[in-house]
């Protein structure tokens, strides 16, 4: 067994747009401009300036030297590619689905496979989540794909995610065995709506704020009663924070103790669900000045059950694997860096 | 010096709608048929069934019954009364600040007048932000009175509260030393903006998710320089719940650190603004199983500096002075039921 990591956040990014259109039938492939989402972007740079290739494309664009600064040096067994599509803000349902289908082709062919011989690259599923019905067959065209382990979408959407509009997304990924990672990026752009009582001002603000959206979303799968209708549904959520974990879940397992009534579907403790459905990764660790605090949290969360490691590489607030988190124990470290992603995602080590 | 506790939020209903009215001039005196918000009610029912006075009036509101269940069973120096007026949801900025100062008028005539002998009752200026300007003029006609002890806006809102639209609500209070308290109750309501991603479904999920207004209301007040612009201004977020303060102000110092050349009027650390500016009251508190959690929660928070008790009497998740908390250490015990409040609101013992 191998005693590398699992980075369950590194996103890969084409070299240019014309990689993407190529994939595009008319009149998609016309209109696709990029990935533009014209405001709240980081006001100095969003990547690490040292993540850009020598030969100049994109940060996060070129397998090799993706190889060379992060898989080898930090020992990673399996990097979980999240590609930024930014296909949920657009209003146009049909333009956003042939824009995930590219993501997807483009993915499939390059990074998951001519540049994936060991398989360490393992792949999402992009979805444009304001179609469901859409999604569903999106979903099901990589059935069996080797390397897709998961569908994606963002975290900014018109309505909470456990309302049953979306359930044929649910339904498609129970059947096909593929856990749904929710992603920030979309929060209050385009169609989707900003999860605070109205917009955000600044970049730091809104970037502060989009653990609520993940928050809002727990609250709605658990109490739409979504892991009852689709039980064998799994959720990760992925740099959404993490500490908030811990408290918002005594919070709405009290609530449920003296509202349960008006939501009989919902038969367990809301942590239970948590506990049996849900994941987050790890970045951005909200780390204190004292890391008592972080060790008290980790274990108030079950970190050694429902955390994940990710880096969120190349992006500008990327987690190293050696310096994010202080000392843990190493049953603790192993169940974060490697062994409770092997599970969820069911992975062998390729090595 | 008495050992009272001091009660941050108990709410006094007027006896019937006549009450408000009667402090109306037309054409609002006909237009106003009470506070109903329409939708997120509870289910079942919003207030203690054993409040109910014996007289059959609506709950919280007969001072006296309040005193012979509450205030003398508890021992209770001093309840900060904040009445429910509903009128942040209204479209109609005049017709909201009519309602606030009928509010105002009866509350100053009753609960702080002539059913106030002993002065244990403390008041709160119910103040429409939808009209900043007018606002700061209703907080302006109260100066000087000797139960008012602060002022009061709902967490529902239009835009975050640290945007500069609300100055001079800010400006007033700071000149008159009273601290703003924000108290849920008309999130996503009427005009104002739900701050979840889209609506939530049931109340359960409204009642929840009230804990994301106040994070996002309190990242903004911060990111947005309030406190620098007025330095002696001080906000207490009223059941807003308290475990989720310490997790989101280690993510926000990450995120200042990192991105503080955006934000160049932010002198110092989120953390030392919410140490030296705000303060958090504890009811709904949330209780994990494990009291240890909480216990560390508490002490990360700095629960002894900045946690104030409050019971929500006469609602549906009051928190008894007596069940809410496992037993603390006496001296946190102290400041988080009696010395915190007398403090920051300047209060004398009444007895």
């Amino acid at each position: 067994m191998s005693k590398g990591i699992i980075d369950c956040d590194v996103h890969p990014y084409p070299r240019n747009i014309e990689e993407i259109r190529s994939y595009m039938q008319m009149p998609w492939r016309d209109r696709y401009s990029g990935s533009g989402r014209g405001f709240f972007g980081n006001p100095v740079h969003g990547s690490r300036q040292d993540a850009k290739p020598p030969v100049g494309r994109p940060e996060g664009s070129d397998p090799e030297f993706l190889r060379k600064q992060h898989i080898v040096p930090y020992n990673v067994d399996h990097a979980i590619l999240l590609p930024r599509a930014f296909c949920n803000l657009l209003p146009d349902p049909d333009f956003a689905s042939a824009i995930a289908a590219a993501y997807n082709d483009w993915l499939a062919d390059t990074w998951l496979g001519k540049y994936n011989p060991d398989g360490v690259f393992k792949g999402s599923i992009t979805i444009a989540h304001q179609d469901p019905i859409a999604a569903a067959k999106e979903i099901e065209r990589w059935a069996g794909h080797p390397h897709f382990v998961q569908v994606m979408t963002d975290s900014g959407a018109r309505a909470p995610f456990g309302q049953r509009q979306y359930y044929p997304i649910y339904e498609a990924c129970e059947r096909l065995g593929l856990p749904l990672a929710i992603h920030p990026g979309t929060d209050g752009m385009g169609i989707n709506v900003q999860p605070s009582p109205g917009y955000p001002t600044h970049y730091i603000e809104w970037h502060t704020c989009l653990s609520l959206g993940f928050q809002a979303h727990l609250v709605s799968f658990i109490t739409e009663g979504v892991f009852e209708r689709f039980p064998g549904f799994r959720v990760v959520l992925v740099e959404g924070g993490s500490a908030w974990v811990p408290t918002l879940i005594w919070r709405l397992d009290a609530e449920y103790k003296a509202l349960r009534y008006e939501v009989p579907w919902v038969k367990k403790r809301p942590s239970e669900y948590l506990r049996d459905h849900v994941r987050v990764t790890s970045q951005p660790l909200e780390r204190p000045d004292n890391d008592k605090f972080l060790l008290n949290n980790l274990e108030a969360m079950d970190a050694e059950h429902i955390m994940m490691f990710s880096s969120d590489y190349p992006h500008w607030d990327f987690d190293s694997p050696k310096q994010s988190f202080p000392k843990l124990p190493e049953a603790l470290h192993n169940r974060i860096f490697c062994e409770n992603a092997r599970e969820f995602y069911k992975l062998n080590t390729p090595k």
